[in-house]
């Protein structure tokens, strides 16, 4: 590959490495659309004429059905458009599309409209996801599991706990963008190169048949800002962190020596000689990507980091990390989501863990502080116990009366009674017990899907509208546009 | 030094290797607090008894003194605080102080107490320097001086529309902080150490007396999630790159060979050689910082990816990149507000960068399509008539009427009055006429500083409510502890 | 896009998800002549008859031709090139190939084969880029000009100094991507899945057929490490700093406010209406581009951390950062190279920039320390003249030998040699007198041009003498097995 | 602290904002000993007298007993040093320290000297890290255990092949170190702020004082670059990846479910009411470490990005990164190195999972093959008895005759032949007929250890070279020192 394009022409090595637009396919309909908006509001000002604005628009509504993805020559999409426009509208008209707009709103106009869908997408994603995790913990509030800490067993627990605590981490990345929409949700058109225009443009026009709800002001900071751009990639990377949270969890339930969960056939791979081998390469690929996002975040920091105002050719690579990143963030989200409905759950090997472990200590210490033992007395003597269960690979319940009567100093606690409450902790017994909130136990689980359910639903309802009110913006402009070019024929 | 620490003992490699006891002295305060809360929530619930409350409440009270900066062997804050408080309130008292908690639940609550004042100070400060800006562009709205693009002079425009655009992008870092906080506001105590407990404890009621707003719920949540951290370093290394850009632009303008500014003394280093010599050192660090913190946002986010649930220590060292990001942070913007206070700005040079250039062809070309010029025509008249000027060096005003009628096709204009509107070509007239919303002309920076003032009130009124109402609640748990210690020594 | 895969089949998103195709069609040719040498080695050691042999290697030598860019339903390279070649060779035949062999080692194996290569080349674009900076510093040893420190003017010095400054760093990157090749150029094949295998393999023969120089030995490091990836990237990332910095000198110099030099119309954009403005955008492209390199440095470091041994699917994400990383870095190189050609130097105004300034200060500081004058006292002396030419804008020249005189304290110095010091302070003189070893003096540029041109050809030397190697191998691997395929088709 | 500071003294914070000291008290020595060997060379090139000489070496001398982490207001560490300098050897001759010399060529010297030192500490480590794994690898040749792909058990193995491919990756990392050794030994001392002197220096006399083999020798060049920064970062950042891996195998193996391995307590954590419990929080943090390392580098990188030429104060926050990177890198490496020899394995759990699991399954294949049954059949045949033991739990072991016949088709091999075969595929028997170089075969395991440790032997001779040279320079420097003192008080 680099070996011919040594000896190929110098030229075309330039216009590559200048050219964004195998980047650019993706705003292509954006661009379109930004720009009848922009010519439509010339028109309702006067700065063309009815004639011009349908050679443009339909020139325009023409370019919808053109496949972006093919080679071109031109650096960029806006270019591309333009030159299109003209060969169809005539120079006179199509030259005038650019009138009071330069490059600089243009490309900052497309980007907010991309990422405003994606955010859109990502939130309705997200919804269907916590949805997802929502239901399988109501139906997983009996399988009862040990609770980790630092990969060991620490406390007796149920696998509906994890499953709401991916979800409540969920909410916050949903939360996080669907603020960040409101920052986006301006619109930068007719900021011009840098410094606006003395045409009589109406930038509130154009934002409004957009479908945005307000402007970026002040033009230098409509054509220079990505901060938009680097917080919708920060909320990307973190929620990427929170996903591949729950990927090394299943992973590791995954493997043959916890053999906690199976995954789907449809998300694993196998191999050929040993069929029974389920590697889980969805998840993996689920942790490789968030890596790759933290790294698109990373670029655009370190891009922003020291440029001067106004639009610099810099930010023309900052393009390069976001698209990426609204695919991985999107389709990991409707692999994990599908991935989980199809979970398998070995309750039974859970709850084996917790025979086998001392994850119950705890609760029993619990017990004696609730029963007046201090805590710290509590904690010795249970430890005592779990010591010498543990030295002889028996779990707390084998235990002889004489053992446990062993670990008590100056009749703290009646050797009997000890006993008895050992006999009685069962992990049942102990998540009954378990009441403070959000806990693991039981009667929380139950509380805690109920509010859940109802914040997924006016969730829902916030973004569907939002969904709606873009749509029908581009509806309005599309008939608008439409209505204009046939009483023109006529 | 490791040389030495090679030959030294291998224990307390290890032992400060574990440690993160020099990172915590800025948690203290909130150990401290947070512990006051939730042994008043212990008396509250009759888990400890009055006179076991007073005595850790009062070991608590003295330890607000104490000098946790000083070199210690704990190896870590919560560890040094307990045990200073059983030395002092005795064991079996000291020693119930931890019952129903752990450190788990415990570090997430410093942490956010600690960010939660950050967020405050970040906010007012954020709002000061913004202050500052417009109170700065509104003097100097008649400093003329060209836009940039590319570095190269763009258009004519203002300092005050430069200004305007800083303040607008930290617009932007106020409303993200002031949106993370309530994401921070909520206390995960009372999580235990994974799983909750089943001792009647009041996480309501710790929350409250620490002025939390809410809880994090689930306890799985509460103790393993740092998306809050990630939150708000990425927030901090966005604003940095917003300060970075107006570092960038004011270090190039400090140049001798630009010359538009000149910065206090106090915030740039000289040679003794040539005393006249003006580094920028406080603007460079502000760049050379920006990418401490971006470092920082890259180390959380890395350590978090992959990272199963529950407490693992490798958040531990999470701790390590917020610290100096607040610090970071919070002293740019205090020096940037300075700075901009004993900033001095050279009209004339600015001025005199104008006319030494083209920056008013755009002006000259859009006077062209106000009159009915077509757009690209109009282009192409004013760019054949800057190619004619910059041959010779010349500015445009210094064109012969033969010169400009040169340029014209077709009679598309009379060419006595293209070079009447030449000359009428001020900076100053263009800026009259340059009405567009947002842009660099006159009017619309009036109006602009005018809504900002407002917006920067609104948000000072905010601020204040919130760091009152944490202030207001800390005041309330001191005087709840200190009644009950007076009532106790009667 | 999204929204229509919102609804689109699930298997599809799956499969995209987890498909590396898009990313491995740069890696074809090299699977192929991997598998080639495999094959043969496997006939060598009479795993597979001469007639599978045969079948096999001529549906690889088919597959040469064939376009891997075009979408495919296979998740990567192996699977699809091993489903054609049993297509073409027949079920019985083709289905040896993988005999002994993983998708581990062979994934490895060719990315340290595209790596290699690419290496190469980066090695061959740097020497060339580092012979036109020291051949411009030749041509431009007259060239004199301000050095700068914070930006601000230092001392005088020579364009041809910053040349060969640029010409240095370059040096160490060549060094570090010649040395990390040693660590590249050995073969993982043979290492199986990860413990390798019972069949008679030898490893030695693959490696030599496919021009390696040695082996990653263990199995499981072999299919595992991706160190050399990391290695790679950080060259490239340090590489790209260091031409960020020439990118980001040159554009302050093209500014209008410096003027130093002007680059040719093929690596700048331009504005209808402001011909004269020539935005350096393939200069802030390199900046750009430079970030985007960081972070994907970033994202392979952030995913190797924590995956545990063996061949994990994160590891294909690593992909992803590569391919672009050397296209950036490749096509940057080839770029700058062809800028710096086409360079145009304004030595006027570069020269006029130090009369304006009082950059000779420390040379008339150092002409007194030479004649005795203690340091501190020359810089008391020349300061204080600076400060009273620049208080009223003069050069040090024009200083009049009253003010001279004023400066000097207890006569240390003679008023009137000072006065005739300061008049026979020319740039040239200074750089006549400076000759400490690396300095910007006259002696010292031709000495240095000289060392660098004899550096630039034994490094030419190596990379050319490796490249042949490379070459060598794959000529004889390919006539090894056309003789096998002509001989058996007879 | 900051509301505190928010009332403060403004120009106090701004003094810190500028400071770096509370980062330089690492580099003070090396600043001590350059500004030694300065004088030494000002003398031999009579730029100062015999006595002023004396009286600076002598005033160095004495700070080497100075404290330099007490606070102090001085901005960086050579303005104190230079002013205890001045305070004990008088203005006069004190004053002339820094004739020919500047802070920018002073602070490169002083982190170069200093990364020298960490390079040949990190060497020494990794090499006795290596030897320690080699050393364990030998002692566990005979401890069976599976080979993960995918955290999937996959082929049988040794616990010794894991060892050995940890230290093949730490050999790679000691090549890297080694190498980069030679670009940072280079001095730059003499280039003065920016363009060198025309003060009669002898440059290649101070670097041979301080032991550097040869010059930076461009000024520019010297005094700008960090690459050298960023390629040690970027080295720490792949060592921890490798350590990291390390910490992720042992943490999951060290867990109940798995239990290959157990901690010695000194590295773990404990819970007082679960003593079994284990916590591997070292391993964890050398995970959570490696993050921080991945953010220096990222932070270098991001600050050189877009930096002009010339010393700019960005790179002061250079440092900020170098000194804990050192720290983690080091303590590491002796944490993991002791670790590891007190490391208990559990070779019982290792082989009972090989029993449990179908890791022997492609050995079995694989003697198919050897006996001339074609690869593919000898996957589906091995892969079908898979299926068949894995539905009802059994071992391959357990298959009856009858099941074995089951899968063959078409007579392609004795179904009572298979059966024995599956009968005598022990996992040790497997290992002995692995004999692919570099494979976990036992032969291997042998051959490997040997070479490992003569090259271990190889690279300790090096490192000590290097280290007795730079100790013998600062010898020579000392006793010159010390000599001239003597003298002079005769």
């Amino acid at each position: 590959m680099y070996r011919s394009r040594l000896e190929g022409k110098l030229d075309d090595i330039t216009l590559e490495f200048l050219s964004s637009i195998s980047d650019d396919s993706v705003i292509s309909e954006y661009d379109i659309l930004g720009s009848q908006a922009h010519t439509l509001m010339l028109l309702e000002n006067e700065i063309v004429t009815r004639q011009e604005a349908v050679k443009i628009l339909g020139a325009l509504e023409n370019l919808k059905k053109f496949d972006f993805s093919k080679k071109s020559d031109a650096e960029d999409i806006h270019e591309l458009i333009e030159s299109l426009v003209i060969k169809k509208a005539g120079k006179e008209a199509g030259g005038k599309m650019h009138t009071a707009r330069s490059r600089n709103d243009q490309v900052a106009l497309d980007i907010r409209m991309r990422i405003r869908d994606d955010i859109n997408t990502v939130c309705f994603c997200l919804n269907q996801t916590i949805e997802t995790l929502v239901d399988l913990a109501e139906k997983n509030q009996d399988a009862i599991m040990p609770l980790y800490t630092h990969m060991q067993q620490a406390q007796v627990g149920l696998f509906s706990h994890f499953l709401l605590a991916y979800a409540d981490a969920l909410f916050r990345d949903l939360d996080r963008f669907y603020v960040a929409y409101g920052r986006v949700n301006e619109s930068p058109l007719g900021a011009g190169p840098v410094g606006g225009t003395s045409i009589p443009i109406d930038r509130q026009s154009t934002a409004k048949m957009l479908g945005f709800k307000g402007l970026v002001e002040n033009s230098i900071d409509a054509t220079t800002s990505r901060d938009f751009v680097a917080e919708y990639l920060g909320n990307s990377a973190i929620l990427m962190t929170n996903l591949s949270r729950m990927a090394e969890d299943f992973i590791i339930w995954s493997t043959s020596e916890f053999s906690f969960i199976d995954l789907s056939d449809r998300f694993t791979s196998t191999s050929s000689v040993m069929p029974q081998k389920k590697n889980p390469d969805v998840l993996e690929l689920i942790r490789g990507k968030t890596s790759q996002v933290i790294g698109y975040q990373t670029a655009v920091l370190s891009n922003l980091k020291g440029l001067p105002s106004g639009y610099n050719r810099d930010l023309q690579q900052v393009k390069v990390s976001i698209w990426p990143t609204s695919k991985i963030v999107i389709s990991s989200l409707l692999v994990v989501n599908s991935l989980l409905k199809t979970l398998k759950v070995n309750e039974n090997v859970m709850r084996d863990a917790i025979e086998g472990g001392y994850s119950i200590s705890l609760d029993i210490a619990e017990s004696l502080v609730r029963r007046g033992t201090p805590f710290r007395n509590a904690h010795r003597i249970v430890g005592n116990l779990v010591q010498i269960a543990a030295r002889s690979g028996r779990p707390l319940l084998a235990l002889s009366p004489n053992e446990v009567k062993s670990v008590i100093q100056d009749g703290e606690i009646d050797a009997l009674e000890l006993h008895r409450i050992i006999q009685s902790a069962t992990p049942e017994h102990s998540l009954e017990l378990r009441k403070s909130r959000g806990s693991a136990g039981k009667h929380e689980q139950q509380r805690m899907i109920e509010e859940r359910k109802r914040k997924v639903k006016a969730y829902m309802t916030g973004t569907s509208r939002r969904t709606t009110e873009v749509r029908e913006s581009f509806g309005l402009l599309g008939k608008t546009v439409a209505s204009l070019i046939r009483n023109s024929v006529k």
